[in-house]
């Protein structure tokens, strides 16, 4: 039987009681024999901070190098907003995304049938909604150098970001969504704002000649960001991949995860590249944050993060029957009318994080 | 009389079309002695590139800082696709912004109630919406340097866009935004990502000194650029205005302009600031875009053009009354039932651009 070591990093905010939860279907598929997963748990964002002054460890650095996946809830909270720059609870989980290589983040926007009254769009618009944002994540504004702030003087001070992009970066983020798309509706939609950005230029040069070269059975269609951040809006049923860089892909996916009204339900993968031996390293992540508002009442939804274990199982473990069954584990339960606060709508009452948990459990 | 020089620049696609109905709310303001407007025309985008291989040509710009005010109408389309970078339609408009110093750019997003229904989301999520976003439109990343692509050999390109703010652009910005607020619902929003940007941060850091100096009568909120995408889906009415940088600008104002469903309504203004007799450079223009798919068809819609006309009248020209009048034909006429085929929703019959300009004009 494989053996899998996973690096389990609850958080902070609903990070503990979500991770909980995920703990219970992994000890369930330890008890199946599906695998035997070695869990081990370290701190990340306000967690670590506090333990030991650094938003992540060195030692969880190493084990999560040395681990076949990470599984990450949610880190920050106001509790920190104080703290160095540096120290921020967001710079540990940006440390790992560079550190671990994790240049592809698969953030599926789906909207569960059972729950697209929840949406604050109409029905019809949101009902059976499947799109998959790929999102470049290691590059861009998020790590380009320039990064600092200069005082120039009588109070004033001069900010800099800087936004970079080379070739086999899009490219290979490129080639992220083609394959999907292949898997799925055979369309991607590039964005950028090649308009106004050399970046956005670059990248649609790029992505053009990538599609001629290697993938011109897909369909490729070009969308400014602003105008895609729009359509989202008018009709997002229009999209099957959405490809894009760091920062607009934060805005879009998060804008595409609020049309579903299902955000409490949403997984997340980021990858890196694969090496000789087809190993890569892996994080998964709810999309959703760390909640601080509802954290420790014990009624955060636990779906994302029982999902995102979902997707480990997928895309690090190679275990498709185990993570089909989590997602049909999950339907199940929804089809059954158990809604957690989050997703109540019409429902007449609501299951707490664990009963919600134990449910997904019991249905496994 | 105040006699006031207009720079009329309708651009491409729709452009001409929709100025040409606001040509007519002019004629008739001058007949009816409300002032004497003294129009000129000139060109801009594809339509000035194709003139004369610049997308703005010096005698133009030269007329655009004369004026009083300008209007514009829109720019792009595919058939500059292939144009060189610097001669792009956009870069006719950029030049525009920047020479002119508009660094403040107002962009009202308001549903309509006779549209209610056109919009994507439920009818009590956006009715009555009104959201003023004021987004910075001279720095930031559209404008910062270096701006870039380099051949490192290979293959391979690096592409460099900068993000530069400086104290004195975001405390500007932010002042528009406070007095705004102190006119409207007293509530400010400033949006960045200060988690992973330095220019987020110190945006973050004068707007709060800002407020505490100047503007501790007004309520702020500090909301990540990625959260407000989110939130402008989950629950829009919560916002009263909006202040944020250039880009996160761009992609905001414009998915909030969606969200009413009344894209086809919604003017802009642009200003600069204003020198020691009070004036200042100033531009008008909808919120849409050139719309080349319908060009020429005579069924755009005219009201976003009108509109900003208004908003000329009421910023440039202190004429609020004549400006409050433009604002009642248009809801006048959509009462009546009057509707453009962008705005159809379930009306029995749509209306061409010159009907609904024709049907504006009489109103007044
Ligand atoms: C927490 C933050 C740094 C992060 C990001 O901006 O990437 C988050 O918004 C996300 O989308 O995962
Ligand atoms: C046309 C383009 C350069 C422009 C922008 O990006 O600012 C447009 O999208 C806008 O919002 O006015």
């Amino acid at each position: 039987m494989s053996i899998y070591k996973l690096l389990l990093l609850p958080g902070d905010g609903i990070g503990p009681e979500i991770s909980a939860e995920a703990e219970k279907v992994l000890a369930l598929l330890n008890e199946a024999g599906v695998a035997r997963f070695e869990v081990e748990r370290g701190l990340v964002g306000g967690a670590a901070y506090d333990a030991h002054k650094q938003a992540i460890s060195e030692a969880d650095m190493t084990r999560a190098l040395e681990a076949d996946a990470v599984l990450l809830a949610a880190v920050g909270g106001p509790k920190w907003d104080g703290v160095p720059y540096d120290l921020r609870p967001e710079s540990g989980l940006l440390r790992l995304r560079k550190d671990l290589g994790l240049f592809a983040n698969l953030r599926p926007a789906i909207c569960y049938a059972a729950l697209a009254d929840a949406s604050s769009l109409k029905r019809d618009i949101v009902d059976g909604l499947d799109i998959m944002i790929v999102r470049e994540l290691t590059g861009g504004v998020y790590f380009g150098e320039p990064k600092e702030i200069t005082d120039l003087g009588n109070g004033q001070k001069r900010a800099v970001d800087t936004q970079v992009y080379e070739t086999y970066e899009i490219e290979r983020i490129g080639r992220v969504a083609f394959e999907m798309a292949r898997k799925r509706g055979n369309k991607v939609t590039s964005s950028e704002k090649s308009n106004v950005m050399k970046s956005g230029y670059l990248w649609r040069e790029v992505i053009t000649a990538l599609h001629k070269r290697e993938y011109a059975d897909v369909k490729l269609e070009h969308m400014l960001a602003d105008a895609l951040a729009m359509q989202l809006v008018r009709w997002p049923k229009q999209f099957d991949v959405v490809v894009t860089d760091n920062l607009f892909g934060d805005m879009l996916s998060d804008e595409a995860a609020m049309l579903t009204g299902s955000l409490g339900m949403l997984p997340s993968a980021s990858l890196g590249a694969a090496d000789e031996k087809g190993k890569r390293h892996a994080m998964y992540e709810p999309c959703h944050g760390s909640a601080p508002d509802i954290a420790g009442k014990g009624i955060a939804n636990p779906i994302a993060m029982i999902g995102s274990l979902g997707m480990a199982l997928r895309y690090s473990f190679d275990l498709p029957k185990a993570a089909d069954a989590i997602d049909a584990a999950i339907a199940n339960v929804l089809a059954k009318g158990l809604r957690t606060a989050d997703i109540k709508g019409d429902a007449p009452s609501t299951v707490s994080t664990k009963e919600m948990g134990d449910a997904i459990v019991a249905e496994l």
